[in-house]
């Protein structure tokens, strides 16, 4: 399949996840939205499970650009690059649509206990989110920038439980992504002030 | 309805979500389950809308039981209510197939964005937990108990952000639920222990 073929995939899977949604999502939607016959579509994809797979094998590689591209522009210092990391992963860029795909995503994740291949696909995205969290952490502890009491595995995955919480909330009550993610900058800096910075407030 | 015929749909509902998921729950699965005639389910509930609304209500009746009782028996210190109502809001009883169950919920929430409804009652399971963090964080303010800095609501939105995040991140990759549980205590006790405290450490 070239990767024109592909991309336009790809971009059927998004649109029809927005209008269908995952449980009533046919190999017919997505066709129709590629402007593929079926029998094409199903040339290069057996079944909706395994298209489904390969769609998040391309957001993954699309989240963890965005990701390591945030990091990136935030230069050096570690509080910049957590900050920059977290607004990327909480703020992803505004797609049309783009409350519809992510209640999509959370049908995807009720599945997963049903279906390990994208249990897999999406640890991968836990596991991506929780080890930049972990090295940033780290590397503020190691600049001694960060207390050394910080335990950043711990709360790399506490961070990971809050953003998959902020998502959650959000598809089902309405509630602000951007609350989350101010008080979660308020528990950062609390956990990584060092000593010295708290006697001085 | 009878109290008795009422609980007993209610049950088979519970049954037929875990067994068959929402998406493909059906009236005549839950029928099935309640032992009775498909026209007998129709009869008190017009769709499986209906019936999931009044299964939403139930459920929040239990709830808010299960929570204010863990409450009560923790006795008067706001600490260990507040650790009560925690263990009870994240470990809820292991009733015969809890993790299909913990699924099921997790689809029901990926409906509320289509289903006004849903959202309703899923807002009061949120709100019901928020406003009891948040008494009993302003009970320890109060009695000089907790720290005066501490700001009750937005600490009680993160916890029940941070629970909402436990239950997904379980259910999407198998996350364990105790694991946030240890790293949530630790949250609170850094957030509402006191200057004397922390000086003591």
């Amino acid at each position: 399949m070239t990767d024109e073929r592909r991309e336009g995939i790809m971009r059927a899977v998004y649109s029809a996840l927005c209008s269908a949604g995952y449980a009533d999502l046919t190999m017919q939607d997505i066709a129709d939205e590629a402007g593929l016959s079926k029998g094409a579509l199903h040339y290069h994809f057996d079944t909706k499970r395994d298209l489904l797979i390969a769609f998040l094998e391309h957001l993954y590689g699309l989240y963890t650009d965005r990701l390591a591209a945030a990091e990136d522009a935030a230069g050096d210092d570690p509080e910049e690059r957590l900050d920059a990391l977290l607004d990327a992963a909480m703020y992803p860029p505004e797609k049309p649509a783009f409350r519809e795909f992510r209640t999509a995503v959370l049908e995807i994740k009720a599945q997963a206990p049903y279906e390990p291949a994208y249990r897999e696909r999406l640890a991968e995205f836990d596991g991506f989110l929780h080890d930049r969290v972990e090295a940033i952490l780290a590397d503020g502890v190691e600049r001694g920038l960060f207390d050394d009491e910080v335990d950043p595995d711990a709360v790399a995955s506490f961070v990971v439980t809050v953003i998959n919480g902020a998502h959650t909330r959000g598809v089902a009550v309405g509630h602000p992504v951007e609350e989350v993610r101010e008080t979660l900058g308020d528990y950062l800096d609390g956990e990584y002030a060092t000593d010295r910075e708290v006697e001085a407030r």
